[in-house]
């Protein structure tokens, strides 16, 4: 390993290049899996996914309900591989998410979702797994290969998929042009310092990731990523939930990312933020709006719908140099290998 | 503070009494919640909760998946309170769940979950409070006095209320027999010894808990108050979830605390929490069937589905006793207060 070409480094700065192509030769994927959606018009819907990919399915969960007023349940992958139960679900649709498609457990529950009336869309990076065999709509994320343990661009090309499916099925012009405009946003996203937070985790073992709505999710995948990688105890927390007890764990530095696009949730964020750094915590806040807590420079995108994609593309490059300043190679994260599959 | 008073422990210690309570007092809004979902028939239902209510509202989930075959969906307050968005739910329930009924922004998502054609339900131990005026049914726990800043005895009956509800919808006898005997079972519930697990987190600042199905919602609830009550930093995740990244936090003697009914899950489970050991942590399972896991004593309730409950009274018991031996006011969490209330 050296200091300069990390797998998971040249994979991060390659999430603008991945980006691009999955705009470039997705389009037909998603144009036709928005038009059975349609077709559908499904009352609810289901997400089968599990590690980073269930942090996806829940940024889909926020920008379908607050852009579709379609809630999405979240179907643990038990329920068919261990329990063996049939769900109901009759005129909703499921989308399953995986990098690899292999985990048996994901293709039991996607195959089962299929089976009892679902509209099945895949999304994954291996067009030919037995996820998409199983599944009637799949959208290839086209981020070209992911070698290192850390999913980073095949996250940030699910989170668009996500995102791009639903717009493309509201027709939502706006959100559709900043979609468009993800690849140059996502360019200065992974140039962005954010050293200051670096400095503020050294010498901590435990921290907080905060974020509400659809940067909760990213949040979840923050915290996942700090655990994976830099063998940091972090936690993700939507900012009002961590006030109902988690905030009893806050001493004098405890560390706390706080993330957030320019959205109605900004002003509630920010205020955790601020209060929680009146309580000794040493917070960081990806807004400009924060009083006690440091301001984290970030990149809109000009919707507040694709805002947590810019952030999220921030915080993997982060977390690469925070591992190597901890002497971890972030290449080979401990007990850990690239594809894990559960039942 | 004296040892053998504390307020958490004489209100864990009333948990079967409280159970008593309930199971005396609430069967008539049980009977009627249970006929107005028959009515409603719902293809998928909505829950609202924060904190210790939201592992509430993922073990109803699971009950609901489990037994009826119908999928849960989550919602975050904040599409309402921050967001406000309205959801399409028409058909659907919502059940809402909190302790004092108050919190702003529980309020407002039962309110407006209700006026988008939900059949609304409220769980709560203040049948007065704003969330059960904007419902349609009111399910008050009967747990009695709750001063303890900790949930537990009004824990205990919303799960117990879960579980009743769907058992007198489905008209299910054994599981409303096991629902009927776990006052008697509870009694046995809080007296278990676990403190070998109160040992092998000596030293310790992170631990985490497992569980998988039900038993996960429970993994969830003892993560929050090992935060909350004893300053560790302890998280939950489903036993296949783990293997999915956060095991990389896993050093020698890393505790781990395994949740399992008597269920499918629990051979699944069991093997995880040997392989942690396996990778040198100090885990321990409410099973008999560990082969290098410590194995923990505990009682069954003559139903999966509501052995997760017998399993959750135990672990409070352990967690005050933990804070105590910490030097740590169970009664006094640092930066918290009863009633959080959030927007």
């Amino acid at each position: 390993m050296t200091q300069s070409s990390t797998l998971m480094l040249r994979e991060t700065l390659d999430i603008p290049s991945a980006a691009e192509r999955l705009l470039t030769h997705g389009n037909d994927a998603i144009r036709d899996a928005a038009a059975a959606l349609r077709t559908q018009d499904p009352a609810f819907m289901t997400s089968v996914a599990r590690g980073s990919s269930d942090h996806v399915a829940t940024y889909f969960k926020y920008v379908s309900e607050l852009l579709l007023g379609v809630p999405v349940a979240s179907v643990g992958p038990s329920v068919a591989s261990v329990y063996q139960r049939q769900l109901k679900l009759s005129g909703s649709a499921c989308i399953s998410i995986s990098q690899s498609g292999k985990s048996p457990d994901i293709v039991a529950m996607a195959r089962a979702a299929r089976s009892s009336g679902a509209l099945s869309i895949a999304m994954t990076n291996n067009g030919d797994s037995e996820l998409a065999q199983v599944s009637e709509h799949v959208l290839n994320l086209h981020a070209g290969p992911e070698i290192s343990v850390a999913a980073t661009k095949t996250f940030v090309n699910s989170a668009i998929s996500s995102v791009w499916l639903l717009a493309e099925f509201t027709q939502d012009k706006s959100l559709l042009a900043a979609i468009r405009n993800l690849p140059e946003v996502l360019e200065k996203s992974v140039q962005q310092d954010w050293s200051g937070f670096g400095e503020a985790i050294k010498r901590r073992q435990s921290l907080y990731c905060l974020g509400r709505g659809p940067s909760w999710a990213m949040a979840n995948e923050a915290a996942l990523k700090f655990k994976e990688i830099c063998q940091l105890h972090a936690e993700s927390y939507s900012s009002a939930e961590v006030l109902h007890g988690p905030v009893s764990l806050v001493d004098g530095g405890f560390p706390v990312l706080a993330m957030t696009a320019a959205d109605a949730a900004e002003a509630v964020l920010v205020e955790v933020a601020d209060e929680i750094s009146a309580l000794g915590g040493a917070v960081f806040v990806t807004s400009s709006r924060a009083q006690k807590a440091s301001c984290l420079p970030v990149v809109r995108t000009g919707h507040f719908l694709t805002d947590p994609i810019a952030v999220i593309a921030g915080v993997y490059v982060m977390v690469e140099k925070i591992a190597r300043a901890h002497g971890i190679d972030p290449d080979a994260p401990r007990h850990l290998k690239k594809i894990t599959e559960t039942v």
